[in-house]
């Protein structure tokens, strides 16, 4: 059986139900599943597991690559299955179980999860649920959509469970580059120099006595649903592509520009949708995530290659990928999670970074998690890892938004996920702040001026120069500058004619 | 005249006075300096500009590598010479200038300057002031007491200014290693995978067409004063190598540690300090700065070798460190801050990192620079470069200052310069808060028992429970988070009953 899949003969014997080995994760353990915004995650143990649990109560740590697809972090949240949860999610029902505090949420640097638990800081991994869609001879695995941090599972888990997907086509095989760095202190160097090079192997070494069982399963990735671009982020992208040409005339950037790396979302979407339809060529991508607009840009031969983690499409881009997986393998390649989101490598190869921001403050730190300051959206993602790295590190978001009544430039964001130090643009349909080489004080009136929505640019500007009265690097009235936000949780509006009587 | 320090021919007729150096800077231009934590600084050519401008009027933008000595910021701040600085300081003048909104001040991590510049997303450099103990037949120049980012500077200034320091010794050529990482696309790696691994020259390339003025001094680096150790910084150094030798328990780390950074001091000085006295041995540094400390645990045998971009020392040890040099030399070696602080080495090498904190709130986030959240105080200096990257990104602060009227540990930082992703380990004299592995509010309770000071515990827990009834992944109560803060600045004290009846 599945010999085409299981080539090492021993395991073939191995095969059993997502129920059987749902029952073989215990309680209180650390599971580490694969899975990086939505794919390659595993389709049907960790759904089991879920289902036990609505029965028979259990709690886990689970560890991922990013985000599960299918629902799944939603069904282990309500069947109470999860105790820890790190690093990464997306899921509305698991997100409102972190909120009331009943799952201890980590939000971390996608690329720390690897180094962390080498090191030892978090404690010893039990099982690994790792989606595959092959075993080779020697046991190792070739992953499918996604490589993620299954690699340092692999290397670190007592045991580990295989879920091999015979819906992935085996031409998937040659499409990953599986790379360690060691351990402390004989850490090695990551040799990437440019998006194209290889430097590991195609499959994920696995000690074949590790593997405990190996559940077959069918059911593809959920497909991305990625909006249409929209008058305002067609606006983004337009005064994104106006500043990479000013760039150029300045003689900083080619039309080749430097590497992207683009979040998910529909202003990045947009943003590489712009690029389509430009003058620019020869583009690269380092990236996290390839995504439908990625593969747009390499069939029109504007991209030459793009490295990521995972590749996460709406469901006719799936299609097509495997139908002509073959051409292209030539243009993509997919890391593990430590690699693409590297330090070292995003600062060697001078990344262009373009990610999402919940809000802004005028001084240019970014909330890119936290909802009114508190209540955790996603998480930080890969976004903190490219930010500080890149040679440029621009953050997209609307002006206003819920109808304009809330602001997201603001006078102090509540939550501080990329500070002043590392956000270099900031974009809105409004206009461009380009924040390179300026003082706090100038920092806000570009701001202001470019980003603000007009209805909140006066009030804003009010702040500002009251708060200026009170001297300092970065002026601030630290006795009302959540003003704004309070108001908005009691009213529903940050808007100054709201509650003017009572508050100002 | 200087012929043993001036070796290459043409320029011995270059000598000039500092100030006609100072006369060749002219009005609103870009300045770069030579100076790494007061150390190998420009000691009169500045000065001599300061004084100019007293009488004729200038303004330049000041880039340097980190801190002057001798005052020269202050002398240049009070002569109204600055417009722009970047990317630290130290100085009191200074800094009252940079709060008034007088000079604008870029606050930057010291591994950014160089890229930054380099890819000319700063102004062009019209003219560079470089200390250097000797100029060799080709023109290149051997630093004194700090790199910083004088190699940067050489490479991308239109004019050079050397000033040539005779108190130095010529036997400290040798100590420095000079490397580029060159431009983007073609960025290089940073080969370093030892602390004591030479990968460059020891002299920085200088085109002897661009040195337009060599200026004798013979004055030395103004001298390290550092705070002997007391009761709560011993504390706290007992705190953490608890803490390490915890860590060995758990096999997570040898007696050799892993290469330590420290920033300057009391309380970095009071770690090495500790050190000195205590098991563990081999020890190796991987640090901006080398202070006194560095050098007694390299005299004691307890280090092998330290790697930094400056020495920045008390008097006797400056004395005894270029009496030793040959000696020392084996031990030490001096890098370009672009390379001390890279991103790329600092996780490789799983550096420790020790740095201080002006206060942390209950989440582990940590402000470095402002105080009340307002007001400048020195900058991030190289604090963000290594708390992002290290193995243990530990911070230490005291758990309350002014005489107990000011909590240190807060409900939130009202600025952010290290996110609760970035801080691993908080210590206070009360006690360490081992902050790995856990969620928001799990951090929490650790920080409030474990680092708070005995009379702001209980008002912490009130403000954390109240919080967390209104929910979320990092709980808040936005209307009221700055109370504290707010009440300092009006009363002195952060103390619940200073103000009780008014404010509760």
């Amino acid at each position: 059986m599945y010999s085409d899949r299981i080539k090492h003969p021993a395991l073939q014997h191995k095969l059993i139900t997502a129920q059987e080995a749902a029952g073989m994760i215990r309680n209180n353990t650390v599971v580490g599943s694969s899975g990086f915004t939505q794919s390659g995650d595993s389709k049907v143990v960790l759904p089991a597991l879920a289902e036990r649990a609505t029965h028979d109560p259990l709690q886990i740590t689970l560890i991922t690559g990013a985000s599960l697809g299918h629902g799944t972090d939603g069904l282990l949240a309500n069947a109470h299955a999860l105790h820890r949860r790190l690093p990464f999610q997306v899921d509305p029902v698991l997100r409102k179980s972190i909120n009331k505090g009943e799952v201890l949420f980590i939000d971390q640097h996608l690329s720390e999860t690897a180094e962390q638990l080498k090191s030892g800081h978090f404690p010893h991994m039990d099982i690994a649920i790792l989606e595959a869609a092959l075993i080779e001879e020697d046991g190792s695995i070739v992953p499918t959509t996604s490589v993620g941090n299954s690699a340092a599972f692999a290397q670190l888990a007592d045991k580990i469970i295989i879920e091999l997907n015979i819906s992935v086509p085996l031409s998937v095989n040659g499409l990953h580059d599986i790379f360690y760095t060691g351990n402390f202190p004989n850490h090695r160097i990551i040799p990437v120099t440019r998006p194209d090079m290889r430097i590991g192997r195609t499959s994920i070494p696995v000690d074949p006595e590790k593997i405990i069982g190996i559940v077959i399963t069918d059911i593809q990735d959920s497909a991305a649903d990625i909006a249409a671009p929209d008058a305002a982020t067609t606006a983004i992208a337009g005064h994104l592509l106006e500043f990479f040409n000013y760039e150029i005339k300045k003689g900083r950037l080619t039309q080749s520009l430097l590497p992207l790396q683009a979040g998910i979302g529909k202003v990045a979407n947009s943003v590489l949708t712009g690029l389509l339809n430009s003058d620019f060529h020869d583009l690269t991508m380092y990236s996290e995530v390839l995504q439908d607009s990625t593969f747009d840009l390499i069939d029109a031969g504007k991209m030459l290659f793009a490295s990521g983690s995972s590749i996460t499409v709406s469901a006719p881009y799936y299609e097509k990928i495997f139908r002509e997986i073959e051409r292209y393998k030539k243009h993509i390649v997919l890391r593990p999670q430590d690699i693409s989101n590297a330090a070292e490598v995003i600062r060697r190869l001078g990344v262009i970074s373009i990610n999402t921001a919940l809000e802004c403050d005028i001084y240019g730190n970014v909330n890119s998690t936290h909802i009114g300051g508190t209540h955790m959206m996603n998480g930080i993602g890969g976004s903190g890892d490219f930010a500080r790295n890149a040679y440029l590190s621009i953050f997209v978001t609307s002006a206003a938004g819920k109808n304009n009544d809330i602001s997201r430039i603001v006078p102090m964001v509540p939550h501080v996920d990329h500070s002043e130090h590392d956000v270099d643009v900031i974009v809105t349909e409004n206009g461009l702040a380009d924040l390179r080489n300026l003082a706090p004080r100038e920092r806000a009136k570009l701001m202001i001026a470019h980003c603000a929505h007009a209805e909140y640019r006066p009030h804003l500007q009010d702040y500002f120069t009251e708060a200026c009265q009170a001297g300092g690097q970065t002026p601030h009235l630290l006795h009302k500058v959540f003003d704004w936000h309070t108001q908005y949780k009691n009213t529903g509006s940050m808007k100054k004619e709201v509650l003017e009587p009572e508050i100002y």
